[in-house]
């Protein structure tokens, strides 16, 4: 509805313009790709959700997410684009889940991605939680905790242990951690198949919490020898570092090992976002840093990091929560009135000094509409005053602005075209 | 491309707060809806041209236009809206045309409506065509002719001719009259089976040039008995009367009594906007007046007034004229180059920095790329400067301003915080 639509935009418009801040340029991908594109990469859960289907002999599906088409666009623009290529964009993309409560099939992702030929340096991973941090402190939606990981240390880990192939089955378990007892934690990992040894070097891992410095230290303190490993926490040292000196405060931010985001996208560092009082909305912010973005489009190797904001489903749960529909801003700031058939165009051109001067301005130029009508207009509308155009305002040049009061009683005052100006941006801004 | 992209951005967001000046809301409808929902009115080419498939067991469709959402839209949340329902939308639609120059399958439409209950008054009529005026002005793609005209003044006449049936036929040949010879015009109308005289009088009704006052009093000297053609001739009058009225200038609009556009959709007041220096892009903001906006869905009677741009296609044609890539704005002002690792976390200091005075700032972090490179990526980005932070700017507190002039020469001036402040304003303002 037109009320929730205007708190939507202003959220997007904040999420756009702290993009724009950072030097990202927009792209505008096609929603409707060829099905040997699209899904190229997909498998199991991903294909099954897309929308496909055949327009003549093609076979067309729709975005299921924003990041595949920025690999086939920077793929097929490689050579007109800048590197390290900072993107943004803002689309709507398509999944066929069962429709249900702050699920969509059709929603909104917010993505800023920065992709790198050959390499990407990074510090580039400190950036990204940054601009997370400097938008979301704007959004204001409360308090809010940025965790950081590094997928190389479990990696690194488990190849010491001898026990890469899984990787992907211990960090389930691990990003249970905090919902399970440290008994069912062993079970689980003794259930994969995993020695005592193992076991409880990896129930030591994922039981490392604290500062950064200290869960680094602790992490140091494993003493595993292994290249990956030692790297991931020379990455997770560089970034958490680089943020502190950015001046992002401790408790904006924190290592958390146990992050299982993208089990096989993300390759380095990787990124979640909770509202410290709403932590059952999860992760509203994800993303992380990837070896290679466009493998299946071209051979030239693109590192990249980036972030994903669930914009939809973010709204909905906010709305839900009332954290969001409080600014009661509507479509018009004021609404022009005339009286009468002989008062529209005045009022018509009443209506274009105000939007000269700054506002938007509706003017209700139906005729035949009862006062009161006209009036509940302005009300439903969440116009914050009204300028009623009557033949004695006109002849004398004068204009009745007329609003509710916190209190509901009606406010009106005649006022020269100087002094409404000035009461409607007491009133407005 | 992000340069075309920046471009079409900002044609957008002229049309998107024009229309939110004159106190449209926004609404957002999903892309996909049932089938039987979006082409409940459809028909022949479009129907043809729809993106159809089915999911699970349902039928489901591509948005062709944002006018039948528009419909469903009003009906479904009828009682929850104020009337008249001021509602803008931008987004895609999807017509599956075989893709050529100029044409697209998935294109933008950038749509007002204003739907009354019931009734909607005349006047809105005439607001429509002046905000076509105010926004054409504001887009500055060069001079414009604003077209109105009214349907019912044909279909009255045709009316009085006892050729009702034959009004689109008649319509469509009237259309060309300033493609063919007048001979070539008889022969079409004989062809279509008409009379002698109704040919003449078609003919004479066809010939009818002049401005605005002329054309209506020609219109008169027919002396035509028919209620509708009447009441096309007053609204007419009453339209163009408004706008000059309301300041627009008869150099921007005029009647055109051949606008053949929305053959049924429209039952009054109808327009074309054309670039009067190229004509061959047709009608680049088309629209009018319709009875009942969502009879297939309600009962209501819902008439109301709107226009349409195709942002894509007209973005495409002035693009290719060389009439909008001329701003070179890039996706940063400035992009702050660190010089060696230990100037990063000055140079995203100053990156902040710069951003909280108002500028889109890039920060180079790519450690190990060249200098000639960096600069390079400076100048593909379209950045108007750059900030390079090295070691003796740090420790003096300084920034090094490089841009380069319009002679290709480059200029350096090292620069104080606010000396820095002060040359960006003069250089991006």
């Amino acid at each position: 509805l037109p009320g929730d639509q205007i708190e939507f935009d202003r959220i997007r418009g904040i999420i756009e313009e702290t993009y724009r801040q950072f030097g990202f340029g927009n792209i505008d991908t096609p929603v409707i790709e060829r099905s040997e594109v699209l899904l190229a990469k997909a498998g199991g859960e991903t294909e099954r959700q897309v929308y496909r289907f055949n327009k003549g002999d093609t076979d067309l599906s729709l975005r299921f997410d924003l990041t595949v088409p920025l690999a086939r666009y920077v793929a097929e623009h490689f050579n007109e684009l800048s590197f390290p290529f900072r993107r943004y964009q803002i689309g709507k993309v398509y999944r066929g889940e069962s429709a249900q409560k702050g699920r969509y099939r059709e929603f909104y992702q917010c993505d800023i991605d920065i992709v790198g030929k050959d390499k990407l340096g990074i510090y580039y991973d400190a950036e990204v939680p940054y601009i997370i941090y400097r938008l979301f402190r704007r959004l204001d939606f409360g308090r809010f905790v940025i965790r950081v990981s590094n997928r190389k240390i479990l990696g690194g880990l488990m190849e010491s242990l001898d026990l890469a192939d899984k990787t992907t089955e211990v960090l389930r378990i691990i990003d249970k951690k905090d919902k399970v007892s440290s008994d069912k934690l062993v079970d689980m990992l003794t259930a994969c198949g995993l020695e005592s040894k193992a076991i409880e070097i990896l129930v030591g891992f994922a039981g490392i919490v604290g500062s950064c410095n200290e869960v680094l230290g602790k992490l140091k303190g494993m003493n595993v020898t292994n290249e990956k490993f030692g790297q991931g926490i020379e990455e997770l040292g560089v970034v958490t570092d680089m943020m502190v000196r950015m001046g992002v405060d401790e408790r904006y931010f924190g290592i958390d090992l146990s992050i299982a985001r993208g089990l096989d996208y993300y390759t380095g560092t990787v990124y979640e976002t909770i509202l410290v009082d709403h932590p059952q909305l999860g992760s509203v912010c994800s993303g992380g840093r990837y070896d290679n973005l466009a493998s299946h489009y071209t051979d030239q190797r693109l590192p990249g990091v980036g972030i994903s904001i669930g914009l939809t489903r973010l709204f909905f749960k906010l709305n839900e929560l009332g954290l969001v529909s409080g600014s009661g801003v509507g479509a018009a700031d004021v609404v022009v009135v005339p009286l009468g058939a002989d008062n529209i165009v005045c009022a018509l051109e009443t209506g274009q000094w105000l939007r000269d001067n700054g506002y938007k301005v509706d003017v209700l130029i139906e005729d035949g509409t009862k006062i009161k009508e006209k009036f509940r207009y302005v009300a439903k509308k969440n116009a914050k005053a009204a300028i009623v155009i009557g033949d004695d305002e006109q002849k004398a040049g004068k204009y009745l602005l007329q609003r509710e009061l916190a209190d509901g009683s009606l406010e009106k005052k005649i006022l020269t075209k100087a002094q409404a100006i000035k009461e409607l941006k007491m009133i407005c801004g």
